[in-house]
């Protein structure tokens, strides 16, 4: 192996898809009105972001906090160009994606038996038939909703310890022949290290090829931007992140933060990985959503320090 | 490039070198007393850390807090197979380290002219020129003590800014000219990304082989850890790091925090790279290092969260 091809795999340009308004929101007590939803939507817009998950159509009493999703959700599809993603759980939450022409829904599947069942009390399996049901409901409809699975505590989880990377591999395919579009592995939890996520994206996308488009990490135990590195070193270009490393899973205790969209932004700038993100901007709304969250936990590095004097503006807003 | 290829070429073994008695007191205002760097360096060595800068032989004018530096060093010379180093930042302290009989100097040499000026008040060249001088003392007098040169600021320099990888490759060469044992890279003031580290490793490994020891990295920018696997990926397999993720350097604004010790361990453990260190010790002396040290700032995130639940305590105690 020679070192330069560690370099000129990585991509030229990746994608900072924000999940703050979805697995940032669902695990904090604040409720943020509507209205600021929309100005974080607008500003994010505006600092360049076009793949935003905007809310989740779950039951209001389950998580009141993304209640106002088809509102969010409608606003975003204003905005040219922008791909606003929702979280669907389950058949009715797809049904009201399709319904709302969702450009996107992305459908969790925990590889972990255990936080299946307490997240969605289902059995990974029984999720998997969920997705082909919801395939078929598209086909049946003719809804231009396109149908991406998140593979959950794909490496490893809270409640359960240890998942299988074979049962992980095992409901890829699943998933696949029922027919999504896309799949995308889940560090729900914050426990995979570089190695792992070489080793285990690998393997998916010897299964999924092209279709495995997204890498999702917390930042739980400060790896997650070793995680992008080696899950980049494999040609993955789409990460998701949350403004101020907000997120985490209500049933993953100790599972906070999301990496940071702001220091994710500064690491592939840094790499000369183009982003089309306006770091001011970003860190502008970075500040808003930490007001807007007054008192709940935020993280992140870069907003304190600010960028190496090395890194041109120019090209920190490339 | 097979993906295996990235796990492979990893090392099964790497040494985490604690930098806290030196590169972090010396940018802390906090004066440690003695018999609590004698406890550190007792605690260290039970939790099986075999290499520690143990401190500075400059004049106790400059830093005070290192003024102990050579009783300190007394003391880890008497703990058998642990390698104990000094820093030293020119001829007189080579010629102190060499009577001391330690058995490593590190010589720091910035790579960049801004930054040696402020940090040693001479050129780059000039420095280069006396550790020609140290080595060639250290023929005269049959000393045993090796001579290791950290290019420091190799990175970039938050005083000068960018820094010419091929001035870093040049200071390279000369140094391994003028004789000296070892050489390693630092990025001073947390401006690396990982695919910086990959390319300057590669090219510094070109001209200096298996005599480019080690990588010393702050994680000013949240990025240490990302840096560490790149180096890793390229066989490095010795890293600086400092309990508690103190440190910096005084004449570098905003350079704050080496990698944690325990962040690090934590990620070679995972990875299943062998450290020969006891996790929960590690934490116990960091515990200490913060008491001592209340009211300066620390880093790190796995003494707040805790190893996961996949990672078996028989395997942290590798």
């Amino acid at each position: 192996m020679h070192p330069a091809s560690l370099i000129s795999k990585l991509p030229r340009r990746a994608v900072v898809r924000e999940m703050g308004l979805r697995d940032g929101l669902q695990s904090v007590a604040t409720i943020v009105p509507t209205a600021a939803k929309l100005e974080w939507i607008r500003d994010a817009y505006d600092a360049g972001q076009r793949e935003i998950e905007v809310g989740s159509f779950v039951p209001p009493k389950l998580l009141p906090q993304l209640a106002d999703t088809g509102e969010v959700l409608a606003f975003a599809q204003t905005l040219p160009g922008l791909r606003a993603t929702v979280l669907v759980p389950n058949f009715k939450g797809a049904e009201r994606a399709m319904a709302a022409d969702a450009e996107m829904m992305l459908v969790p599947l925990s590889a972990s038996h255990a936080h299946s069942l307490a997240n969605l009390r289902k059995a990974p399996d029984e999720v998997v038939g969920e997705i082909a049901r919801i395939r078929a409901e598209r086909d049946a409809t003719g809804a231009r909703t396109r149908i991406e699975v998140g593979i959950s505590t794909a490496f490893g989880c809270t409640i359960q310890g240890e998942v299988d990377p074979e049962e992980v591999v095992r409901l890829v395919q699943a998933v696949l022949d029922a027919g999504v579009d896309a799949v995308s592995l889940a560090d729900t939890v914050g426990y995979a290290d570089p190695a792992m996520v070489s080793r285990l994206f690998e393997r998916v996308l010897r299964v999924a090829g092209e279709r495995l488009v997204c890498g999702h990490f917390h930042d739980t135990r400060g790896l997650a931007l070793a995680n992008v590195y080696a899950a980049m070193q494999l040609g993955i270009a789409r990460f998701d992140a949350c403004t101020a490393g907000i997120g985490g899973c209500p049933h993953a205790p100790g599972a906070s933060g999301n990496v940071s969209t702001e220091d994710l932004t500064y690491m592939l700038h840094s790499m000369g990985i183009e982003t089309g993100l306006d770091f001011d901007r970003l860190l502008a709304l970075r500040a808003k959503v930490v007001k807007w969250l007054a008192g709940e936990p935020t993280h992140g590095t870069i907003w304190k320090t600010g960028l190496p004097k090395t890194i041109k503006k120019e090209e920190a807003h490339a």
